[in-house]
């Protein structure tokens, strides 16, 4: 059995129930998009379950950051303003100081973004299942992922690869030295690149976030926009702490680590002004990585001599035991 | 440790990240609402577990039933008109076969309400939990738990307590018999009052879903009314196959039993007649079953002659040992 996560939400579940003329967008993005009284709504919903999406050992108020994040992180990839949240929580125990940190986490970062938490579900189970559904405004304009164009440029934000050598790091019992508090900050505490998303409303062709790696990512990206990408490894930005913790890794991480929550999105050479200027507006770095091209539907990764390099893990996918991050 | 579900909630995530205008109305209803461009959106989650929500030998086309009857019986107990679903689904592993059914019995029933599935969120955990996210259109005029006012009539819709009385019934390992196969259609596949709760909108002046007793939520909306229900246990609807099947239990489980989705609600005397007519526009049967009056936010239960009874199970609550339905 190797049906991928993807696979399987759209076999089975894609579709489903009634054709409604006020859905513009249904699954296979980041968010799905639908129209109400006059407004354009993002809907989005991710789960992460104890030990499979952070380690049982993550500090708990990172549990709630997390949670919302990697939601906020797909809002954030459609260009849309957080809103509304709600929270279906299965718990295999009552542990109050834990719930109280996980609260806390949650609370902090949703304040920061204008989200309310207005609705849930408690059970019991046996595993900490958490699934948090999450609203916001988008226009017109949101972005996509089925928009990148030929001739387009590929950037992404930040540092990817970081959350990855992090967990690699956590699972190998560092807590501290060089970089290291980084890294793990990176994986326990991810930024949504919500205020980049923003920006990027009229100015990216498409977008997506890196969640499931940067290769796999912008394969997503290629698939729906039925282009061909191309990442120069070279340009891919790495930082000083990847570099000092994960030595020859480095560049794997970068390439195929997951759970960074940046945003990987292609824009016109014309762009490339308003790109950085969104991008400082957010105070976020932007790098142009790659390029798109017409052709197969698919990714390559090129040195800097330009020659093609094979990408050793192809990102994180459920079921089919490859491993890595999300 | 006995904190209920509802404590849990409230107590932990209640009121969390930012106050927002736009919000209606947050925790502590059977939705929440909110404006959206010019309209108002009930929004709910709800999460069913195997072996906790529905026996892990349900037919499987009856859990994907079930997990949208649920969701809509919330989006019916706000009067409010089905639209757009997200589902985050966890799985212990991929059976193909078994996931085609509750696709099948959730694609049934979203289509009979005009509701579109429009993304979701696979992953693999321990067991099997099923959190489904539901949003429809309400008005200014929603339903909600809290606008009980003295001197207003008690209502409930169809046979409470079959639902109980099946999972008993099913629990104990029977499959047909004389009024079983309706009892166990009331647990399996349980048909939310969606039209009913539409019809009540500017009618009704408060209602809540009998998901956990009719006991039990007609505690909540006294506790959201801050009034006192008197229920006649005389006049409560005994289904001749509730009395069939669960002899002198029968009053118990129509007291107590949860898991019927049916609309509990409450109307002043002078609208008796639009409730009716309400009742037969949705084809759904609908009887007085007591009054509400000013005093503490309380239930009493009372007999024939008028004298208070005691109810044996309060409804299930997550957490605290107490059995029961959902």
């Amino acid at each position: 059995m190797s049906l991928s996560e993807f696979q399987l939400i759209e076999r089975f579940f894609a579709g489903l129930g009634a054709a409604r003329a006020d859905v513009r967008l249904g699954h296979g993005d980041d968010a799905a998009l639908v129209d109400c009284g006059g407004a354009t709504l993002a809907l989005a919903v991710d789960t992460l379950i104890e030990g499979v999406h952070f380690p049982a050992d993550a500090p708990a108020a990172s549990i709630g950051h997390k949670l919302l994040a990697v939601n906020l992180s797909d809002l954030a990839a459609m260009g849309a303003e957080p809103a509304w949240a709600l929270l279906a929580l299965t718990l295999p125990t009552v542990d109050e100081a834990r719930l109280a940190a996980i609260r806390e986490g949650l609370d902090a970062l949703a304040s920061r973004h204008g989200l309310a938490l207005i609705g849930g579900d408690t059970t019991r189970g046996e595993s900490l299942v958490a699934s948090l559904f999450v609203a916001g405004h988008a226009g017109e304009d949101a972005l996509r992922r089925d928009g990148a164009q030929p001739g387009d440029w590929v950037w992404v934000s930040g540092a990817p690869g970081e959350a990855a050598a992090g967990l690699a790091l956590w699972q190998g019992g560092a807590r501290d030295g060089p970089g290291v508090a980084q890294l793990l900050r990176r994986l326990h505490w991810p930024e949504p690149r919500v205020a980049l998303g923003r920006g990027l409303r009229g100015v990216a062709s498409a977008a997506v976030d890196v969640s499931d790696g940067v290769v796999a990512d912008a394969g997503h990206l290629a698939h729906r926009s039925g282009v061909a990408l191309t990442i120069r490894a070279a340009d891919l930005p790495l930082s000083p702490a990847l570099t000092a913790c994960a030595g020859e890794r480095a560049m794997e991480y970068a390439l195929a680590g997951g759970d960074d929550y940046e945003l990987l999105f292609t824009a016109p050479e014309a762009a490339t002004e308003a790109v950085r200027r969104a991008a400082d507006a957010a105070g976020v770095t932007v790098r142009p990585v790659g390029v798109v091209a017409a052709g197969r539907a698919e990714v390559t990764v090129i040195d800097a001599d330009g020659a093609p390099m094979k990408v050793v893990r192809g990102g994180y996918r459920h079921f089919d035991g490859e491993g890595g991050g999300r």
